[in-house]
């Protein structure tokens, strides 16, 4: 598996992930959508089938890791950490693209509940939000759809959670053979950690929405920070380091654990 | 394969795509149907499982392609225009038989939801409805169980969102090679396709209702079209192209990106 | 495949799909139930589910019809109608043991649900309901449990809805390669029936509510006229034949379909 | 396979079960959860995929049986008690381990939902929950994500339930082959286990919340009692022995049918 096929396959997979998952945020929050409200389960099915999208699809390149925690868990594991960096490298690059793909498909909808002006063209439904409304809502549900928030703001609980739910992906990877020689997932395997993902989601995502990922996380937010979208608040990039650290404690955890219990 | 084989296939699997795909739009929409307001996660799941039955059982006779945009890019990639029309005439074919048996399955439910005269018979729950709120809603809700429509209404972002949707279809349907050759998916892929086809639906289906196949929205807008179904409004055919066009380019975009990255 | 062997997993194979299948339409619709009110996706996945379940119970005993439109389709196709009594009497047994288990499971919840006498124990939510009000419903909600039954009531529209559910089903079991030679699916062949199924209930299940299968509705609606539920109301005799006729037409249309387009 | 391979498969596997499944009761009971009230559809699925994730993780080291109905259910079809006690104890041992688990991972959670103390930190909503409140529900919701109970209180209905429930789960955990020579299920038979458990949850989970699993309820019952969550009520310990006798009677039956019927 040559660098270039490892950073174009992480980078083209991690792309659609965040373009999926992020779509499916966008898609309940969003005014101006037809599946606002869609609850809780959409959002777990919604970002499982991401995973297997991209998987399937990112598999041949580069065995899709699409995420640093898997990336940095097989490094241990193999005690191998020469091709990390292009890893990191493609999954951030693409969760970047990604959430600039969620924008462009949601564009009259992101402007439907961001702004008062009037939509160019028509909608089916009033549109219209009072921009005082949306700056009192600060970086909520906007920011929601890039990057993740807790709903209890305590730093150790955040870190905590994220912790446990990268242990339980991480684990369920490499027990499943993902190894990093470009062979990837089996031809089961990338269903299989899709509907991991989507336990995750509806077992451990209530306190802080289960980044699990640091890349998934990271990406968007810088990308929420340079948009021009009108009444979009802050990024809470104070939040922005748990994200990142919980889910590469997880990998590192699980990658011991794995060695210690399955190998 | 013989063309007369890819004709018959490609016309009962896009018949039992819409059947099923229309048919969940019914089920949620019409008064008088057990469904009704099973919300978004319903429509997802049931065209993603509408997708799986097709493809499982045209793909012995045509390969399963059901769509115009997937038989463009498997021409594109392959260099291969022959059985081009043969598919797409099919598909076509198909798509408005699909639409006319929704039309059969749920004739009690439409004549329920369109017309303020007593249904013949009984029905289990007050089933009238005024003509004339019917017709104010217009072409809505009974144009949206056949066609795709926008929920904010502009040329260039509903079609920038037909192709990311299509893009991630083609990419997804090529990476797990299928090809044109007869043999179509392996065993796993159309319930991988029948899934990456629920993401598109959970993720990208919110500003335009994902039509990502020509097909799939033209043949039933015909048929709405041609039925004599009281108070039903228009057909919408200016925004019919879209749904037409932007598949298509995001098919020939989705082989392009094929060829340069993973082939 | 001895006749005794066909028999016995056709019993359990289809007391297990009614005793799942009516046990998620009980929990959806009976007071003092944990899933009251969990819609229609819940259904539809929960019938899935238990065709599923009762699949790859039976294939290695019988093959795993579990549905008389399936076994009649199977004998036309192959034009042996040997064993068919023997699958059909297993069926009608099975769905009968298999309501009967769903009235032992839920058998607090027809209690609190039908009466408004004061349930032997404790509730945790109240649990009354007066019976006056029972029994103005009629044989509404509790007849549902066991059998189907029309939202508009005109036969030949019942009728042509449980002929295109059933018809889609029979196309996509002969077409995965069911055989009668008691080999069943294959590995995949299962879950892909169930998804189908479970296709079917999102999509073409707002008429009827999709018998699309005698078995399925005849034998528990033998169960309800038998069993002393208090304030049970009629069993709906006039409506009977409908999914019992309309399956069958399903079944020979579906193998005639097979025979010319597939075989 | 060892008795310590065995013992760590179990207790990993067990805690995974427990994490994930106890996680989705959690995410859908407290407040402060972004998946509060996301419906039982979410409950099924998620015990479901923490079947999934259990087994698929487990079954290298222990064979994944992670439930004493299973081995009990084994032990009896191949007349071998030697293994019962080390897979007991792992499973005992991981369903605690897994209800601690939940409790760091919902730790804000469970303080905003039981107390009327400020949370340390901010909220994206107000959690604060009066303690009169609480106390007033008692052991309801919040046992509820550790345990299960029954909607009408009433044993011998109560252990019917949960003894057909767990029948399901051991003639289909049997018919598919697993075994207990270390092999566990073959590359399918998780995921088709999972979607049974799902089945018995939309189905058979209304009248008691469907434990089928002694260790599963018993586990995190003990973990209730011990830890200091404020105004937790009490564990329902009479109610503790039909979640343990029930499933073991079920299995026991199981196990019978299965050699009187399949072997």
């Amino acid at each position: 598996m040559s660098s270039s096929d490892i950073f174009i396959g992480e980078t083209i997979g991690t792309a659609l992930l965040i373009l999926l998952g992020g779509g499916v945020c966008a898609a309940v929050t969003l005014k101006a959508s037809k599946a606002r409200n869609a609850g809780w389960l959409a959002i777990a099915f919604g970002w499982g089938f991401a995973v297997l999208t991209a998987v399937y699809v990112s598999t041949p390149l580069s065995g899709a890791h699409l995420n640093p925690a898997v990336t940095l868990a097989l490094a241990i594991k193999n005690d191998d950490w020469s091709t990390l960096p292009v890893y990191w490298g493609g999954q951030l690059l693409g969760a970047m693209i990604g959430a600039l793909l969620v924008w462009i498909a949601y564009y009259g909808q992101f402007q439907a509940h961001l702004t008062d002006k009037d939509i160019v063209g028509e909608t089916q439904q009033p549109a219209r939000v009072k921009s005082v409304e949306a700056e009192e809502k600060g970086a909520g549900p906007v920011l929601g759809i890039f990057s993740t928030g807790p709903e209890v703001r305590v730093a150790w609980m955040n870190l905590a959670t994220e912790i446990i739910g990268t242990l339980v992906l991480i684990i369920a990877v490499l027990t499943q053979g993902l190894s990093d020689d470009g062979k990837g997932l089996g031809a089961l395997g990338g269903l299989i950690t899709a509907l991991v993902v989507t336990a995750i989601g509806l077992s451990l995502g209530g306190p802080t929405g289960y980044a699990i990922n640091p890349a998934r996380d990271l990406g968007p937010r810088i990308i929420h920070a340079l948009l021009p979208l009108p009444n979009k608040g802050g990024s809470d990039w104070r939040y922005a380091w748990i994200p990142v650290v919980g889910p590469l404690i997880g990998g590192a955890l699980g990658a011991g654990l794995y060695n210690l219990a399955f190998a």
